[in-house]
């Protein structure tokens, strides 16, 4: 792989070690329908838990907690809340989109083995918290950022993930216990899958597709089209956007 | 590295591949001090950008884009922001905290040769979004998914990331002509570095710790400690978190 521009600095990230990041990067697939049982080993999931603790957060605040859902009958409890709103959400869709919709496995909370609510506290640092000023969000989006690393994680080692957001917040925390300032932000599934597969699935369902990158970058503002010279389209979407390997 | 319970499943990531992702999540930083100004090369950008566009998003609606802000007019004016809400952040700190927050350099927006600004368009799938109900933020939580694909791509190619946050949304969104109800989420610089520094700066300036991830983990409900036999804990965190390698 080229290295314009960058020829002289040192740099621990090899080639090799760029090909295996972006291998799991677009290997990272949100799994519903492929979960097996099989336990989760002690030392992988502490390594994932590990990655997603290693996210940056504003402040340095890691406001981030993770309950780890292994009872079935909590997990029971969730599914029926899910079931609910799941009822609720279809009520957005009619016809043939309902029909696939109503098709769709949107959820394997009892299929795979654990469960895992990635949670924010706003307070976690106190109230003063460097870089939250104008945007008291930024302690919300450093959790996200906590669970994609979680999500690519699980990824690396074999785990899928799925995140199941068709569930009410406050009945989550009601479940599992989570003080009222602190909010639920991700409910994720986690285990060892019957494979991967290549596309997203409401991709391949048919649900939606792929935008082109080109119509998602603007150069200075709002609208502009990134210009030619300064990121030079290449081939389509998808799969020709996967780096070329090195060497 | 062993397998335990996932010997029989066929997968493409390499006990290789998972060591190279691991080097490049636990290499990333937030740079603020160590830009350099020298350009990054089109075919890096759109790698970094197409593995943000690769993302997971609820219901696949790709709600992010990114406006990318080279114009050095533009960019003076966030910086102009971002000293006014810098000082304003200021007066959260008093004594020997204030010293050190007025001390650590918070932005390279100027240093760095380009900036990124990444935003969420709650309309982007039309009001019917498979998976948004309850909770309508997870196209708020999609985009910030997206921002750490971006910040860990950009780690691979040799880019150091820092992420702005001591600016003022409304002000943002003005100078970019970003529109009404379209929500800047995350205001990035990137470039090249003179080096990735072993630990978050935040950590070796003093202003904040590692917590043990320990801490960080419940079983089944809020508070309950996760027991040994569930993650056995092992080592200290921070470097010894770090997964032995393979082999």
């Amino acid at each position: 792989m080229e290295r314009t521009g960058s020829e002289a600095i040192p740099d621990d990230i090899s080639d090799r070690d760029r090909e295996g990041f972006y291998r799991v990067l677009y290997g990272r697939r949100d799994v519903r329908s492929e979960f097996r049982p099989d336990p989760i080993p002690n030392e992988v999931l502490r390594r994932v838990l590990a990655a997603a603790h290693h996210a940056p957060s504003v402040g340095f605040m890691q406001p981030w907690n993770f309950v780890i859902v292994r009872d079935p009958t909590v997990r029971a409890r969730v599914r029926q809340n899910f079931e609910e709103v799941r009822r609720e959400g279809a009520e957005q869709f009619s016809g043939e989109r309902r029909r696939l919709y109503d098709s769709l496995k949107l959820e394997g909370i009892l299929d795979a083995p654990l469960n895992v609510c990635v949670t924010c506290d706003p307070d976690r640092a106190g109230p003063a918290v460097l870089g939250r000023v104008r945007v008291r969000e930024v302690d919300v989006y450093s959790t996200c950022l906590a669970v994609e690393n979680l999500w690519l994680a699980a990824r690396a080692e074999g785990l899928g993930v799925g995140w199941v957001s068709i569930l009410d917040a406050d009945r989550v925390r009601e479940l599992l216990g989570i003080p009222a300032g602190v909010v639920p932000i991700a409910y994720l599934t986690i285990g060892y899958v019957r494979g991967f597969p290549p596309r997203p699935e409401l991709e391949t369902k048919g649900w939606a597709r792929r935008a082109p990158l080109d119509d998602h970058v603007f150069l200075d503002r709002w609208g502009a089209r990134y210009p030619t010279e300064v990121g030079a389209p290449e081939a389509g979407v998808g799969p020709s956007e996967r780096p070329r390997r090195p060497g």
